[in-house]
């Protein structure tokens, strides 16, 4: 299935989180799995906070641009888009929110949730970061069309 | 002046946002000016979103470990401690705000604020983050001594 990201316009692939043309960033990808948008990342070992945890700049990162892919996936679930075929609306964030629920390994990283809210406007984007089953942070992002 | 990350013990000294031994990171450095407390970070070219803006994680990351340091000198201040001088709380976030009031240039940054509540084991922080003297984020930071 095709990661929203890489249907994103070359305009807009240089995002050092989420763009497929930023060789130095961390090209995350975002799919559709029923009401729910994924991301699974694997983050690289220089992202440290302290001892064996992810800092954390990369959870905030990570939950930004998923919900920037998943406010396109959503918005286009709604108004009976196809990804990958109909053209991808791009969101920008307005407010972003992190709970640090616990420390997150620096390990293969799950983003996962659904919308709270979809105009035509804005999308609300509600979320959980989990490594092996444990969430750790929870984000809500609130994303404007462009 | 000291900054503050310079005066944490080696073991939170590898964070990619603000520790000194991670040489592949932000490395910020974080001063106290009054009863604020003052990062200036000139951002590397990779952190790119749309255009010539930074990416939102950039944002988010620079805030908060902006507010962990700015945490322990508030807390430091607070309680009549001298910074490089007495042992230096480390502070994590529990939870991070960030509203992107508008597209932020990938050019010096310059993140500051004041403490909204100094208690025993919790810092809040705000703060904002403007490029050339226009604000294009604005932080809230509940930071947690450890």
């Amino acid at each position: 299935m095709t990661a929203i990201q890489d249907t994103y316009s070359d305009e807009f692939a240089h995002c050092f989180g989420c763009g497929k043309l930023n060789e130095h960033g961390h090209q995350i990808k975002t799919h559709k799995a029923g009401d729910q948008a994924v991301t699974v990342h694997e983050p690289a070992a220089v992202y440290t906070g302290a001892a064996d945890f992810a800092y954390g700049g990369l959870i905030a990162s990570l939950i930004d641009c998923h919900s920037a892919g998943a406010a396109a996936i959503f918005w286009m679930g709604s108004n009976g888009l196809v990804i990958g075929q109909d053209p991808t609306p791009r969101f920008v964030t307005a407010r972003l929110e992190v709970d640090y629920v616990a420390p997150t390994p620096l390990s293969t990283m799950r983003v996962s949730g659904t919308a709270d809210e979809i105009r035509d406007r804005k999308v609300i984007v509600i979320s959980e970061l989990s490594v092996g089953g444990t969430v750790t942070a929870r984000g809500r992002a609130v994303m404007v069309r462009i």
